[in-house]
């Protein structure tokens, strides 16, 4: 099967279809998108080495469970115990063991195939399209704020970062019912959030009265402009991850008392729900579609600054 | 009246008796507290020239309020207008227009006379000493943490850092019920810290199975400590100011979906009440205690790495 590797430099390679195990499906990709987390894997990020990627959306050729074969399926992309002492308290994407699809030992979906535990599998509605579909990992991921933030209907969010995963940020805030705004740096970006119905400006032209701040930058700064536009006792939501450090002074979340949420990975039903209602836009989200045979070119682009979603086809004319 | 001055340098000043305002209350200070946020000041924090200090015992010479003359009393440091949005929100001490004792925009205590608005002075109880009274504003800044943070009663508490701050945090955590260790690099802080009944140990010894970590180092290293010692979905609260940013990478607080909160200034009621059921152990806080001649050698002792608190005499022999 062609799959994206990462080993020292990335390499499209032919590699025998993976064999699954016990409780495990086998899911043929047939469309696959690529994230920033991507990109800082191939700088160091947790030292990886394997196949590539995480978004997927995929039909299941062979599983212990008849019920999924046959089936077109999104998967969450923590892999996990089920017994130790988290997974028991009801954090299994905390898992002490936990291992994550192509970030941390365990294969990627940048491939025509990919295994994981059929416990991992949502099955996508008829309605949903592929396109649709790839988006529900960073979708789920934009949830997640509200998983572990209580945002009040009066509260205004700001987006910080109008790129992929802030544009697909401030969708979920927004179709959740919040007022939202995404704070950017690009004319054209902006614009696209205004057609959708939500306000958009520079991030220089807030100060301290945003009441939950999310940093979708991918970039260190994120954190300093959340700082500065976010009002005393507010809360910052980080969701950018980094290979490596940058200055920083944290005095302010201390002089104003501000609450700073992590926050990753998240729940997949309601993101399902959420495009099987169109709530969210993903075409205008979408950079460019590649054929599997130009998964590099494909990864390049999606390294190239400002770029948005980058998918990579292995359905097509297969 | 003697003063210690911040102006580009400490200097022993002889000043006027200061005038106070309608609503306001001149105190006469017996016992002044150094705190690092005054060090942190001395070295650039929130450009601050005037008298240092913000941590005081004293009595009301002069007030409209008949009812406070006489009184012994201690004094909020946040000046608030009380007429802003964030006042009205029932958030005072982030009011916008806030000034704060002996850091920014209002004169301090460590001089034989301090003037503040009425309504940030509490009387304290005959049976609460100078000595504990002098804590309350430090030991009010640990209680906060309990107003932020809902710490359950199976939770592990830890308090980085075993200075001043660390321990009288680690004390009022203690003292509401909590299972609390102090994590330090002293031997001789740790063993204080053990007579006080609590757990004490070097940090080095725990990794991601903390509940609720304090960073009370008042070092920048300590948010790492933090983040290598709680575990995930749990919470670390920061406490320090700093006046320069040091390399960080917060990539543990996404990855682990921890909740940072910082913390400032807390309630001084149940500060006091602490203080007169004698549940904080006080004395062996206490570094030095210098007569207001000896200010300058009082700071310079308090600067020391490893002091403790170090008070101020105003009332001796006058």
């Amino acid at each position: 099967m062609r799959a994206l590797v990462f080993d020292d430099g990335l390499k499209a390679v032919d590699l025998p279809i993976p064999e699954r195990d016990k409780g495990q499906a086998l899911i043929r990709v047939d469309l696959a998108g690529i994230c920033n987390t991507d990109v800082e894997v191939t700088r160091g990020y947790l030292a990886y080495r394997g196949i590539m990627g995480h978004e997927f959306v995929g039909r299941v050729e062979d599983a212990d469970n008849a019920r999924l074969i046959g089936k077109r399926v999104v998967g969450e992309i923590n892999i996990t115990c089920g017994e130790c002492g988290i997974c028991r308290s009801g954090n299994p994407r905390h898992c002490e063991r936990v291992k994550a699809v192509g970030i941390n030992g365990w294969q990627g979906c940048l491939a025509d195939y990919v295994v994981l535990p059929e416990r991992n599998l949502h099955i996508v509605p008829d309605s949903v399209t592929d396109r649709q579909a790839v988006f529900v990992e960073p979708l789920a991921a934009g949830l997640e704020i509200l998983e572990q933030v209580h945002v009040r209907p009066a509260d205004m969010v700001a987006v910080i970062g109008d790129g992929k995963l802030g544009l697909l940020t401030a969708q979920a805030m927004y179709a959740c019912g919040h007022r939202v705004i995404v704070l950017g740096k690009h004319v054209e970006k902006l614009a696209v959030t205004r057609r959708m119905g939500m306000d958009a400006a520079f991030a220089s032209d807030y100060s301290g009265c945003v009441d939950v701040a999310v940093d979708c930058t991918g970039n260190p700064s994120g954190m300093e402009t959340a700082m500065s536009i976010v009002r005393p006792k507010g809360t910052i939501v980080l969701k950018s991850t980094f290979h490596e450090g940058s200055a920083m002074n944290l005095t302010p979340i201390v002089r104003n008392e501000i609450t700073c949420v992590g926050s990753r990975c998240g729940p997949f039903p309601p993101a399902l729900r959420l495009l099987k209602t169109g709530a969210i836009a993903v075409e205008p989200l979408i950079d460019a579609i590649f054929s599997a045979d130009e998964v590099i070119r494909a990864f390049e682009r999606a390294c190239a600054r400002g770029s948005l979603k980058v998918l990579v086809d292995f359905g097509a004319g297969r």
